[in-house]
């Protein structure tokens, strides 16, 4: 079998994993670098490699719009087209169209919408959203499905009934017109903070026999404890020997609390967007490079850390760049925070296989101070090994 | 000493050599990316080391107001502050102040301006931007000018004198507080587009004995014709021991011309601005890469190019980046057009040594056609060898 998930060991709801696919093995825990246009922003893929990447992210609402899913795949597919030969993920579009609020109209077959570039008018239907990422070319493709207000019961409710319609009908897609050696299909598990949805739409998603599952529908406005307990009364509903994608996750805490309740892989545009805004993820926080106190300080961005960026410049380098609005302070950021999260992942993969994480995971939270809007949530306690 | 320059072949005007500086010897001759605020623009010190770049050049207008040469010179100079360990050349600040038309008020002395960034008032004299240039600590630094209106006679009679009075003063202000082996000052010859005021600009100029010699005031409006033959009349004057730059060229018919007119430094920021516009340099002329054609071109930028580009992208996707106003289509692009002017210095000095140089040149202006404002210069002849 082309993909196929090892689970390597287990500490409490921690595990360490890899997951074979087509373009190469992917160790998890991992963090999935995001290329919403076919290229992770700022960074060339060369790099990444480097920065340790081994999946990185694609969006198919933007691709099917430009430069077209037709032309990707008549160009050899997206591994080819952006450069990049490891492991690559597309989700559905479907994120992304209903983030379309006032452009898009629902309907139980599909969603209608106007483009963000030049308001045309467009459909997605599970059907095509499938066809769209069988074009793409991507090692792992996601069912089509709702991503709804996630604190609001009565609309999760009919929202789960249409989430779980659309995976049958994407697995059907998927069946009749893919190739399940190419790219495996993960299901997607909804139902917003409530546990008892959590449990329902796991126990309906893995009644397919699908070589992923992923969490969707969290960090999309509900709090912090909202999430973290709902993923610990998710995952327990998920085989053991299937990887768990957490789609849209994201800042260093949040990897943490997600592995430490069972979550494998992980895509967020985090690190690269705080780069671009000038800022930078270090293990005591995120800090913020227009900072006055950084313009003579010859230090690195994070003292200690071996990536391109705090191997070869300063600080006070790096804030000029970032003041002067120069490309090569997006780049240089970009290095760093991804290469900031990648070390995470690996590190809590090395603690799992040690036996170690518990201490690792509190450890590390006990050094890092998220922003703070967040703060008050750092107070909430790991699960129990 | 320090900064030697070793004329190793000659073929009519043009001249292969190497100049020694402290942070290495550069093989003439050379293009220099230009790093206005430190960083060539979108492009990392180890890409730029990966393209063949031997020398970068940094704006001492910019730097002394952002971030400050002080304070480049506290965290231990330009080399350091930007990661580039290769040899640096900054201008004295002259052009860019002089560029500041409303902005500025010329006397004997010196010249008063108000800061493009936040209008500030200040002033440069010979002996100030000699300072700065101290600062900043590059390995060439160039003498303090006035860059005057090329075909006006009467004003640039005037601007010579001043021109020249401000370089008796920079050559004294550099033995006064610089070092001569750390730092090597370069004269600039002006006189637009007059022979016989160059022949007395070069005349005057070559009187101080300096480590090498630029022109100036040339692409600065002229016609390509008498840009040419500008210099054709201007480098028989400049002593053959010494390097001869000339400043702010250019395009790659230009380098042609200018190398066999006897130029062996060249610095513009064409490659890198053109690419963040999203066209690219290639031997056959420069190309728009938003244009319609491109869109599903599976070939490289430029065929048989060896770039990290041209090897790893294809056209279809180059052009998707700059639809997509993606960053890296602006490094690709710059590497890609960088490499190209580099590649192409390289293989005239390699035709220079080997006696092969006139047809180099002629074939290569034969396959290489201008963009449309300067094809009648194309058909300019080359000098005779």
């Amino acid at each position: 079998m082309t993909f196929h998930f090892t689970l390597e060991a287990e500490q409490g709801l921690a595990r360490a994993g890899s997951f074979s696919t087509p373009h190469g093995t992917i160790q998890t825990p991992i963090f999935a670098p995001v290329g919403t246009q076919a290229t992770v922003k700022a960074v060339p893929p060369r790099d990444l490699h480097e920065i340790g990447a081994q999946l990185v992210l694609a969006n198919t609402y933007h691709l099917h719009l430009r430069p077209g899913d037709e032309l990707i795949r008549e160009l050899g597919g997206l591994h080819r087209f952006m450069g990049w030969d490891g492991p690559i993920l597309t989700d559905s579009g479907g994120f992304q169209v209903f983030s379309l609020t006032d452009m898009r109209k629902m309907d139980a077959d599909g969603v209608t919408f106007k483009a963000h570039l030049d308001g045309s008018l467009h459909r997605f239907t599970p059907e095509l959203s499938i066809r769209i990422q069988h074009n793409l070319g991507a090692d792992i493709i996601m069912a089509f499905d709702e991503c709804p207000p996630p604190t609001d019961r009565d609309y999760v409710v009919g929202s789960l009934e249409r989430t779980h319609r659309w995976l049958a009908r994407s697995v059907e897609e998927h069946a009749r017109s893919g190739d399940p050696n190419r790219q495996a299909l993960f299901g997607i598990v909804q139902g917003g903070i409530f546990a008892d949805l959590r449990e329902q739409s796991a126990r309906f998603v893995t009644g397919f026999d699908l070589p992923g599952y992923a969490i969707g529908g969290l960090a999309v406005g509900e709090t912090k404890a909202d999430m973290y307990t709902t993923l610990e009364r998710t995952t327990p509903f998920l085989p053991k020997d299937r990887p768990r994608y957490l789609m849209g996750v994201g800042s260093p805490e949040d990897l943490v609390h997600a592995v430490a309740r069972g979550v494998d892989i992980f895509d967020c545009v985090l690190p690269t967007r705080v780069a671009r805004n000038g800022a930078a993820l270090t293990r005591a926080g995120r800090i913020n490079m227009r900072n006055q106190k950084y313009a003579a300080d010859p230090r690195p961005v994070e003292e200690g850390c071996t990536c391109y960026t705090c191997t070869h410049f300063s600080r006070a380098y790096v804030r000029h760049l970032v003041k002067a609005s120069e490309i090569l302070g997006h780049y240089l950021l970009s290095v760093h925070n991804l290469h900031m999260l990648l070390t995470l992942v690996r590190e809590m993969r090395a603690a799992i296989l040690a036996g170690t994480f518990a201490d690792y995971a509190a450890d590390f939270l006990a050094h890092y101070e998220p922003v703070s809007a967040h703060r008050a949530a750092a107070a909430i306690p790991l699960p129990q090994a």
